[in-house]
């Protein structure tokens, strides 16, 4: 049981969407694989992972350091106690050596990346899905049934229409979701709130919506959005500024304007800060 | 006055040295040369800049993303208001167009390694030194007469004697520096405790010492150490633990076990995350 290999390419997301802030045309990927001795139906068994749609490939920290300290260990060091699967707390511990203690944030998309894709062999080695692996060991193996899931839509593009973000969001409710969040910042404040009835119009009253800034907004502007907001009872306000701008998320939160909806009117405030537990109040993981 | 290329290469320290917690065999710097329309003495004037020694080279971030950003810009949108020197804010604006904003760590040290060739090669352009440049510009032209300075040694390295640790000592001493950093935790306490001894010795009563233990300690083990450094009247007592552990930090400082010397004993805690603040007490800049 041990790595064989483990390969890393960057692609390019090849986009022309756009959030408040920039457009993704020079977005690059790392897609990551890890593969194993292990074979099955013939074929070498691997784990795959991608780091992550908006913060660039990161292969030459995996090639330059990460992959080679795996590549390089004993591989009975990489393994669970009973030598049947990849561990992936010792896999991390031999890519982190020689990492100076601190600034992890400098490395974790990277370290991050292939220790997904570890994980993704090591449920493929035993033969179950992930989440169940995961349940059965960090959670006395308590499985939900379904698990909340929104979809990250309504970009910015090229030429687009209100029609076309109409459309969009008819696609993301035939596809079954019942919540989507879509940007604003990358238009006048006017027209971001035309987006939004738009959207309103489509979703129904039955339906949530989130916006996301993506950080773009200073004081002002962070204040007047949250304003102007207010009518329309979204879900959260995300990422209205920087997000260590902690002192405009104090002024923002807990919910000051109104903007999330009232049962989620406790502690959390409406910002990102604190978005997963609002989420969980609304829509309680098991 | 423009930037005509960018280079970065990475160069491996090549050293033997350790820490508390890992030696530097693998460790690469990135040398970055910022080159300049500008010819003094026949030559291309350039800025140059080395990102650290202790963080790995970042050349792949700056060829991809931050160097052709700065290459493809206009150059009249990276100099300063009369067109005579660039602006390093504005070459800084460059860099990060199409950087998500947020996480900002995991870029920081590519664009800062930048950033200060940038400002080495303004400083060469205005033809002064950059201290004062930097004097005039942010402190009202206030140029200190000397500046405190401290040799961070100590380290530990195969086959190492006390007598070695005490003629790199008597070495720092030699060449003018009046307070020494060394190194903590690579060696059970005991003999952490005699080299700290042996290197008092050499620096005699007029002299200072701070201990650097990298992030190593557990709580029991800071705890441990913060006791037995209490009799020596150290400096500082610097990064016992990992340095987002706040609440061993906190448990740590303000100064409980008396490690640092009394007349710091103010608000400051005796650990790194205030230690420019204690520095500034004992030895203030103008």
């Amino acid at each position: 049981m041990r790595i064989v290999d483990i390969r890393e390419t960057a692609i390019p997301l090849k986009s022309n969407l756009k959030n408040s802030s920039f457009d993704f045309s020079e977005m690059t990927t790392s897609i990551v694989a890890v593969i194993t001795d292990v074979v099955r139906d013939g074929r070498p068994l691997a784990g795959f992972a991608f780091n992550s749609t908006g913060r660039y490939a990161c292969g030459a920290q995996m090639r330059e350091r990460f992959i080679p300290r795996i590549l390089r260990a004993d591989p009975a060091t990489l393994v669970d106690g009973r030598g049947d699967n990849l561990d992936p707390a010792r896999v991390l511990a031999a890519m982190t050596a020689r990492e100076k203690i601190g600034a992890d944030a400098e490395r974790s998309i990277g370290i991050g990346t292939i220790e997904v894709a570890v994980w993704d062999a090591v449920a493929k080695i035993a033969d179950k899905p992930l989440h169940r692996m995961l349940a059965e060991r960090y959670s006395g193996g308590r499985l939900p049934d379904k698990v909340f899931c929104y979809v990250g839509g309504g970009w910015y593009w090229p030429g687009q229409t209100i029609a076309d973000l109409k459309d969009e969001m008819r696609r993301h409710l035939a596809a079954g979701y019942t919540m989507v969040k879509m940007k604003v910042g990358g238009l006048p404040i006017g027209e971001d709130c035309r987006r939004i009835e738009a959207v309103l119009e489509v979703l129904g009253g039955e339906h949530r919506l989130a916006v996301d800034a993506n950080g773009k907004f200073d004081r002002a502007a962070a204040l007047d959005y949250a304003k102007a907001l207010k009518p329309f009872g979204l879900k959260w306000f995300e990422e209205p500024c920087h997000p260590l701008d902690y002192a405009l998320y104090a002024a923002l939160g807990p919910d000051p304007f109104g903007v999330i909806a009232p049962a989620a009117h406790n502690d959390p405030p409406a910002t990102i800060g604190h978005i997963l537990e609002v989420q969980r109040e609304h829509f309680p993981w098991p």
